[in-house]
């Protein structure tokens, strides 16, 4: 039976966002609440009364499942938690908890391969067969489409695309390791060189930004007064953007995508950083690949809703045997 | 129908080998000769004379067809040559060329890609569906393999793994990038190191391994002097071998993979700098991605011919519509 709608539930460090969003991608009634910090099963009640609010627009029969985006590392075909860095889930049975509760279809993912599936249904992705997504937030995630279906590696692991070594002796990463991509573009990395540029007289449009406190200074006050034409902001979004375009050259080179779609709240907003990203990357790209293009996610906020939901269209579809 | 042999040819910068194979794998038939310097219509005769020669040795209608492979970019869809740094083929139709002369199906192919497709149907590969193929030779090279075939990515120019930045300031790499793979791990790269030890009295076995002339130092004689028990070429491939593991963290994080087969000459024989490269990859790859298996290929010589052999039988067989 073919249904209208899907639950998608984003679940983030600070907050859970749930939807109950239609084939097309309209949400129709939504939520959220403050992700609980009392432990691991009062995140699942969150999940399930966030679940339960927004499906009760829709007669059980309609809703084709329920899909959740965790920001974690997910064995995708077990449907386990393997780690969980802000949350504590990992081992936690986040599917079966919510599925004997809402009596309803359950699919967990990554949040970054979710984003990927916005985007490729309903945002800047969309009939995108082969891309790349990536993720600039306070992690640097994402995921890989190949031929019009998510690719999650061996054991659902791929995707952590932050996690490239782009620099031998570069600065540590918040994984322990040295020199990865999150390591110069998480929000940390950027707020950090924020906050140093605050407290010296070229970066006032900074601090102004932050409100007048150096310490509040955040990867968003940053792309602020960039976006206000303050230099020093605009220094360290191309420094940034240098970097990530660095990176660029290797993933073109090894995969020869055809589209690039840069999410996350800092892949959005930071246009600065993600066209001299473009320019590095077309610029050191071997010929023949350069041709790829780089585009930025439009979905934001609701990325993980309707990344979630369009999880839980695809697994009904693919449990009742239907094809899109 | 169900044919018994392919013809594989392997263009190499100096020396073009064929072999008629047999579905198992077996080469019943082999022929080499040194890659011409004339031209790319006298590259082009080499390769059908090859093709001739080991083909005489069974029936037309035995043989699926032609697989060639070349140190090359190909456009694999289109079948085009787009670029080839060693050899004037660039824009030559190749495919087209051998075609008209020896009347056989003619697919030709990146010899990175079908290293790979050597591994995964003949060697150290066998039965891997999901794997990540690296060439350490002259250049760095390889390939993917998702899901039983091989990932080409959108133009059939992906696998180009030597030209990942590693380093943001690192040394120029013969693409004209900088702090590439292949500029530390290419024969170049160990060459230059060995050469620099050999004038030196700590580099005296390596010195001799190249027959007592330092500008005669080869990536092979580095590796002999090596595996001989040489601290000097010891250390030098433990660092390549550092920096190809830390490498290696950013493909096993993204991609995932359940194995990564390294081959290529210096690949096969420079044990220590691929156990290094694990070991350093193990400390660093993020929790649950390190169960990675890092294995040697060990086609040798034969990777090409084989490689190509198998894309033919596999040509052979989507046309005439048979499953493997």
């Amino acid at each position: 039976m073919r249904t209208t709608y899907a639950v998608g539930i984003d679940v983030g460090g600070t907050r859970i966002a749930a939807g109950l969003v239609e084939r097309k991608g309209r949400i129709v009634k939504e939520t959220k609440r403050p992700t609980p910090k009392t432990g691991p099963f009062a995140v699942v009640d969150a999940i399930i009364d966030v679940a339960e609010e927004v499906s009760s627009a829709a007669h059980p029969s309609e809703v084709a499942g329920i899909g959740i985006g965790l920001p974690a590392q997910v064995d995708f075909l077990r449907q386990e938690i393997e780690f969980c860095t802000n949350l504590p889930l990992a081992g936690v049975d986040v599917r079966s908890l919510v599925m004997s509760r809402t009596k309803s279809e359950v699919t967990v993912d990554n949040d970054g391969h979710l984003a990927a599936f916005g985007e490729a249904r309903y945002g800047a992705a969309k009939g995108a067969r082969d891309f790349l997504m990536i993720t600039l937030g306070t992690g640097v995630g994402g995921g890989m489409w190949i031929a019009g279906e998510p690719y999650r590696g061996s054991r659902g692991l791929g995707g952590e695309i932050g996690h490239t070594v782009i620099d031998l002796d570069g600065p540590e990463c918040p994984c322990g390791g040295r020199g990865h991509l999150e390591a110069y573009l998480g929000r940390p990395a950027l707020a950090a060189k924020g906050r140093a540029a605050a407290r010296t007289f070229a970066g006032r449009a900074i601090l102004d930004a932050a409100g007048g406190d150096p310490d509040a200074v955040t990867a968003e006050a940053v792309v602020m007064a960039a976006r206000g034409g303050d230099a020093t902001a605009r220094q360290i979004l191309l420094e940034a953007g240098e970097v990530f375009g660095r990176a660029l050259v290797g993933f073109v080179n090894l995969l020869n995508p055809r589209l690039i779609c840069v999410g996350g709240g800092i892949g959005e907003s930071a246009d600065l950083l993600i066209e001299r990203a473009g320019e590095v990357m077309r610029g050191e790209a071997l010929a023949g690949r350069r041709d790829v293009e780089v585009v930025q996610a439009v979905l934001g906020n609701d990325a993980g809703v309707l990344g979630a939901a369009a999880l839980a269209f695809d697994e009904h579809d693919s449990r009742e045997g239907l094809h899109r």
